[in-house]
């Protein structure tokens, strides 16, 4: 088994990094006329969070020899997707949330319509910012990003539809569960890891390699939400507990129990740090958030 | 006052260009799994309409010397954008409509979940395809488009919001119906010609020349749009007709009476033909295309 070098320091690492995407961030976007739009983007894109998917993007790019400065752009539009589809997840037609990161939904706040619209904005200017304000970095790598940034947000849609159509039904296949996760969860780690790459100028191998890695991070992340949703409280989450078990959601832990659950999780997680432990020292942040997936508390 | 050359057959044109447009638009989406959002996106995306959006990158592409081939993904981006501001304006917390196009709207068949993501997904979908599709472009230019295509959707939901906040007041002021028009309906007609002049390789100065053309035909299209809602009848139109009305909407006929509109619209469209009668033959089919807009039936 692959250790993470005992010298680094993930606590800091990540608090160094959320610092730099929150001020990239709060940077995005402006207030201005109407408001009530902008006001509701910022309310959701900077309502905190763990930043994975940023800093996943960003840690690859540096890993690979690319700086943080070119791939923050990239980062904060990953970030603005992230958080669009949550505000339209939660939404009364989907599914119906009141609270989202200890705070009341966009809708709560600013009403439907412009939830609507705030997801809207923030989904096309991920696309924007990204095309406009990547610099010191090819053009055509800058298109690739965009590309691979549309085809995981098409997963998403459809990740989340399935899950729609799964939703109060109890003959829920374990085919369909991997399909909802894959492509509702893990779609948007990989192009987080995979657009900090191809920023970086990673060769075709490299992407392969990290595709895995952030394919088994990617499920091994959904195994322990699933696993928090039973074990942990509301306040730990900021979001409602034992929603699955209500919803009578197939979960992973339903399918396997919650110690085979946990054994998978460190099982795919094991697998993705030894993937990466071929970058040497450069691949500590990669294998310490390999790590926290599976520790986290929320 | 310059008039369209005579031998130039507008009717043949539009014909022409819808269908390469139609059978561009039937190719982006394939039905796969979950069907029911790559349908719900066929369905509007495939529901008819003028194409207009489309046909002016076209035409202005093919008047600077570019290729239908190569602005066609453009051509299909702006109609799938285009279309999912009108899923996303006719759900129930936004104009709450029936009917578009004379058929249902997408959430009376889809619901409402299903219509709010296939307009996500045709959003994301029209950068990706952008990014994807377009051949023989210098990538710089691409990545233009891309960012243009942002700012335009930007403006589109400041539009929308503004919009949805004037609704019932009494005391909408000019300003207020003008920044409306500018942001829903003209920004798209603007980037619609633009991204043609973009991928064509355009000058600045070309470039600046074509928006002006852009914006004078972009508000004559609404004072138009407003005139029908008075004059046409609903069948004509496909949509409800006489809603402005109904809604105690501030609308140019409104504010300069129904002779004074048709002046206005006439004069925009004299002044557009004006500017691009100096790419001389070439220009027939934005001079065609400016004409047809007031003389317009729906």
């Amino acid at each position: 088994m692959v250790v993470a070098s005992e010298k680094f320091n993930l606590k800091a690492y990540l608090a160094e990094k959320q610092a730099l995407v929150e001020a990239g961030l709060d940077r995005c976007i402006t207030v201005t006329y109407p408001e009530t739009v902008s006001e509701s983007m910022r309310y959701s894109l900077l309502a905190g969070g763990k930043r994975l998917r940023p800093i996943l993007c960003l840690a690859t790019a540096e890993m690979l020899g690319g700086t943080v400065e070119s791939a923050m752009p990239t980062a904060c539009a990953l970030e603005m997707v992230h958080t669009m589809s949550l505000i339209h997840d939660d939404l009364p037609s989907m599914d119906n949330d009141d609270f989202r990161r200890g705070k009341p939904t966009n809708h709560k706040v600013y009403g439907e319509a412009v939830a609507i619209l705030a997801g809207d904005g923030l989904l096309s200017y991920a696309f924007e910012y990204v095309a406009a304000q990547t610099k010191g970095v090819p053009t055509d790598r800058i298109l690739k990003v965009v590309i691979q940034l549309g085809q995981a947000f098409h997963k998403l849609v459809c990740g989340q539809v399935v899950d729609l159509m799964s939703e109060g039904k109890s003959d829920m296949t374990p085919e369909t569960l991997t399909y909802i996760h894959n492509h509702k969860t893990s779609a948007l780690l990989e192009v987080s890891v995979l657009s900090g790459a191809i920023l970086a100028g990673a060769t075709d191998a490299d992407q392969s390699k990290l595709l895995k890695y952030s394919k088994n991070i990617g499920l091994a992340f959904q195994i322990v939400d699933d696993i928090l949703d039973i074990t942990a409280t509301t306040e730990e989450l900021g979001k409602s507990a034992g929603k699955d078990l209500t919803a009578e959601k197939l979960t992973y832990p339903k399918l396997w129990g919650l110690d085979e659950s946990r054994r998978q999780a460190d099982k795919l997680v094991a697998e993705a740090k030894d993937i990466v432990s071929i970058y040497g020292e450069k691949s500590a942040p990669l294998m310490a958030i390999a790590d926290y997936i599976t520790a986290r508390k929320n």
